[in-house]
């Protein structure tokens, strides 16, 4: 099942995607929460996927043409990013391989939607690009062991982790330079497990930039996979419906490239993974 | 006005203290949204304090002692964490004075209310307490200059900012540290700022273990003052209403004491701040 998140007379509507057409969740699950996260764990993916696909096939539908798209997961309770994920990104800038991630978050504030511009800050030139597979959590989780660890994941997301690298390096810490407003994108959907019989560390994730190839990895290089990830950050925390995993990005950002390359008004940016789709975002500078 | 927030049929309330009673706002404001973060934008605050206080005379009220108390913004869409805002803090752990700040986050499931326990994770013995001063926003904000910042603060309370030190020394990003399920005390009370004529820089901040005082210090001194957070933070991101920000801790924290202190079931932790109140706290094992 292909999930996404569209607005509605001001509100975020969880839907499927079926074709070029969308079924809001509420018309096949009678009692749906309207909030996301709580709808997210009211579906109880990853397990209900198939059954909920089922019922589609005879529900109301949308274009999704005409629908003004959202951050797959508008607001969740926690971003959790993963730096230094992939070994060749790690020696690009560098850092030594890590024995243990290095963990940031996000604030909701900072994503965008599919299709939505990114916003270039007005303080910043260095604005750069990172392809990132992006978990979406379906179930309350603690404490995971690696082995059943995907038991909580949702579904699959792409996620444009965009980071502004200046900010990032004015202190010890990555959080300024990883939230300034409407740099992350987030889509186009959330993608159950179901439909990725290779699991999540076998995709092809690659970033384009007006269509030129700069990142072009496989999560199969992670360093930390995505169940020791789970189990990792579960050993901590406990993560909730709608909390989103950005698990890093792989070699070819822009900072380290020599000319450095950066994103600007009228780029056009696509981060694509195998088999969960291509997130796209233009780029505008913030007013 | 004193706001607290408050558990009623699996709800979260906003209420603000009168005396030993509580008013629920929605029964002084009607149409208040029941979600809190909501709530927060609705009432207006700071500017509307003095006319939201003159209501509660009348109202109808529930005695403070029968009520659950919650973290008093229970799910914040950011908690913003202010590192090393003190020049003796910075010092004590042999870092250098900043020039910008170091700003990490918190997730919502790292919150504890006042009065409830602090859980020390199974997985450390260095759990540690830091006295924070908490900015709770208001009103959306963004590009504040230092002059105009407060307008967006809906008032403060205190945070016991709790940090798992090994955790937060595991990769150069503290994020796992202080991630930790409830191990950050945040209460008892937003006090808006019309209770605060000296201003939030001109308060005595103190913790306290077991009745022993071990940070003992004045919000004058820190590094980057409270309007000054506000503008460096909100060139970067939109602050929203129901953000909360940590504004970092005085020295005396547990881990470079000879020898280091650390919290233990059966503690009982204060954080005191002039006029805002008492943050109290438990510390129980992780089951």
């Amino acid at each position: 099942m292909r999930l996404i998140t569209y607005e509605q007379e001001g509100r975020a509507v969880l839907g499927a995607r079926v074709g070029e057409e969308v079924v809001a969740l509420s018309t096949v699950v009678p009692g749906l929460p309207e909030e996301v996260n709580a709808a997210l764990a009211a579906l109880g993916l990853p397990d209900s996927a198939p059954a909920l696909a089922a019922r589609l096939a005879d529900a109301p539908r949308l274009p999704l043409a005409g629908l003004r798209l959202l951050p797959v997961v508008p607001r969740p309770g926690k971003i959790i990013c993963i730096g230094l994920n992939y070994v060749e990104h790690a020696r690009e800038g560098n850092n030594p391989i890590p024995d243990y991630p290095a963990v940031f978050f996000r604030g909701p504030t900072s994503l965008a939607a599919h299709g939505a511009p990114l916003l270039r800050p007005r303080v910043s030139g260095k604005f750069d690009y990172e392809a990132e597979l992006a978990i979406i959590i379906g179930r309350r989780a603690r404490h995971l062991t690696e082995a059943e660890a995907l038991s909580c994941v949702a579904g699959y997301s792409c996620m444009n982790e965009g980071s502004v690298r200046d900010y990032q390096r004015k202190s010890t810490q990555w959080g300024m330079g990883k939230n300034f407003d409407r740099t992350g994108g987030l889509g186009p959907e959330i993608v159950t497990p179901d439909e990725l019989p290779q699991g999540p560390n076998a995709l092809r994730i690659t970033s384009r930039i007006n269509g030129q190839t700069l990142q072009d990895s496989t999560t199969a290089d992670m360093i930390f996979s995505v169940p020791r990830i789970l189990a990792i950050l579960s050993e901590v925390m406990t993560l909730e419906p709608g909390d989103v995993i950005a698990t890093g990005t792989p070699s070819g950002v822009g900072y380290p490239r020599q000319p450095p390359v950066f994103m600007k008004a009228g780029d056009r940016v696509e981060i694509e993974i195998e088999g969960i789709g291509t997130l796209v975002n233009s780029v505008e500078d913030e007013a």
